[in-house]
């Protein structure tokens, strides 16, 4: 078969050859039928574009890496989906870039920026204990995204690198302060490893600050922390960590758990317990993961405004790829999805804890 | 502050120079704890290690790209860490590269190929309804993982593209049999849209023979097909299609759902409609995610051998890596959960269709 040309797909098709390219390049400004009838076109004759303007663009480089520490995680997971939409509509080319949850993750951003031409690295998850000097070393835009630790998303301070979150102790406190409200005093916590630097410290201190704010001593038996050898959110921790709870002494009315998945799990060992949600024992999530609203009962989280954020941090990454030096922390507001998976106990004065 | 060599932080450790060269490249035969201490170390000095022996390597490529048709998908994202894993062991670099749902995955992959230095590709997810004179574009060894479509499987013929998955239409006649042998006769299905020619024809086929099989005649009314204008394996989706089948006039004791993500939609859709799992209605889902264990009640559904396909793909990639040019097609047997959400027809004489 003769080599066909641009010029030969776009006569076939009887559309301008602009508009062949953009099919070819999936530009979101095509229409979809015409595109689909333009890469029939394309498959049919095999045709393979003429790169030569397009890489020479590639050698430039036009790519962004996505850096995930916790591919596990559903949290990041539903994420992706919004930061493809953000860095396609930036014009980026992007990679996903999964790594462990003990690996380092500074390590495998210094060696992605040496090893590719990128443009820039989202960092999506993990802890930023790094000092300044060493997040310098990656030699291209950076910015954090969803990344914990103490000071690294101070507005007033704060690290030199930009960063994109949500205040998280600030919203562990909120979501404590609303089980008190609906007047739980006995209230556990599941949380992450004991010593924990990340996300499981800053809702920790939360929790705490709600509590001492309500006059409830801090009671330690009433906090689940994760086991060190198996360090991950998901369903059976979250189980095994409920049922530890339940086997406990120490009664209570409320579990706070500080993610979703977790909470899941919470949510079989109660019903493998023999009680019921949220009239024996009321569960609160965090993240706001879709599935939430899917379960019986429909629960109680705290939702991180997945959009803004990744949004926010395609924008600060596009600046700093623009040439702006400027370093921002963004800290956004999380919501308070008030579902059914909470009791009013101040309506039901008969109850008592479990 | 001088630069650092890799012998300096040997020194500094009182280890080895390859103990150090296999703590910077992660090498899971050091341990842990001297790692981490290497690697503070490391960091510290913000030692970068002289990688023009990695580099050259680089040049050569390691590279693998895993594209993924459907990042919403659970069902794949709970395959990222195996393929990780089996990546990372087999000497591998390799990234993620995420595609929309109506992107043209064959296109995407001879880009990838061709701008980027690869070792082969492993794609996941995806219609393979091409002709293999435009999949022998993609000029680097490929392998299928979880590609459906009419044949492309085939152990006799088959696509001359290496794929590894199970056998949908099999499987979904595995367990629609199964529900006719707890007797029931009634059996609605949850499905992909309507002329979907990827894995929701290739289990709407097996729905078909097993009814068939037990002299059930084939009732278009109780097939529930997804919009064609947001074809998402979402629990939304299955939210919606199972609250179509309940307003329907046509009565059924069972509903077999393609995906777990939409049968978690469905449990939701029967709670809201005051009916009970499995009671009033039984489910069945198919994928086998985690999260299945953890519903109330834990759901029966299909276990996909994922470790297994995972295993299977890198090997069949890296044999062609290494030479060989024999195609194969791996189909895995799924393995059929029986947990609490089918009820036992024979066993309760008086039930009837909701």
């Amino acid at each position: 078969m003769a080599t066909m040309t641009i010029r030969d797909i776009a006569r076939i098709c009887n559309v301008s050859i602009s508009t062949v390219s953009r099919a070819i390049n999936n530009d979101p400004a095509i229409n979809k039928k015409t595109r689909d009838r333009i890469m029939q076109v394309v498959r049919k004759f095999n045709y393979i574009p003429n790169n030569s303007a397009r890489n020479l663009k590639m050698t430039e480089s036009n790519t962004v890496a996505l850096i995930v520490k916790g591919i596990n995680n559903p949290f990041f997971q539903g994420m992706f989906p919004y930061f493809q939409k953000e860095l396609v509509a930036a014009g980026c080319d992007y990679f996903l870039h999964t790594i462990a949850g003990d690996a380092d993750e500074v390590y495998v951003a210094e060696e992605i920026a040496k090893e590719k031409r990128l443009k820039g690295i989202i960092l999506l998850g993990g802890t930023m204990d790094y000092p300044d000097v060493v997040l310098q070393s990656i030699h291209v835009p950076l910015v954090l995204c969803s990344v914990a630790g103490l000071g690294v998303n101070d507005p007033d301070g704060g690290s030199q690198v930009s960063s994109v979150s949500i205040d998280d102790e600030k919203e562990a406190h909120k979501v404590v302060s609303y089980l008190c409200r609906k007047g739980h005093r006995s209230i556990a916590m599941i949380t992450g490893v004991r010593g924990d630097t990340n996300v499981g410290m800053m809702r920790l201190r939360g929790y705490r600050r709600a509590l001492e704010e309500n006059g409830i001593p801090f009671d330690e038996d009433l906090v689940a922390y994760m086991d060190e050898s198996n360090p991950e959110y998901t369903e059976d921790n979250g189980y095994k960590m409920m049922m530890h709870l339940l086997k406990g002494e120490k009664k209570f009315t409320a579990v706070f758990v500080i993610a979703d998945r977790m909470a899941i799990g919470a949510y079989k060992a109660i019903y493998d317990s023999g009680l019921r949600i949220p009239w024996d024992i009321s569960v609160v999530g965090f993240d706001g993961i879709e599935l939430t609203k899917y379960m019986e009962p429909s629960m109680t989280t705290v939702m991180q405004p997945v959009q803004k954020m990744t949004e926010s941090s395609v924008k600060l990454l596009m600046d700093q790829i623009g040439g702006s030096t400027e370093r921002r922390h963004l800290l956004y507001e999380a919501e308070l999805l008030e579902r059914d998976s909470v009791l009013d106990l101040r309506a039901v004065p008969e109850a008592s804890p479990v």
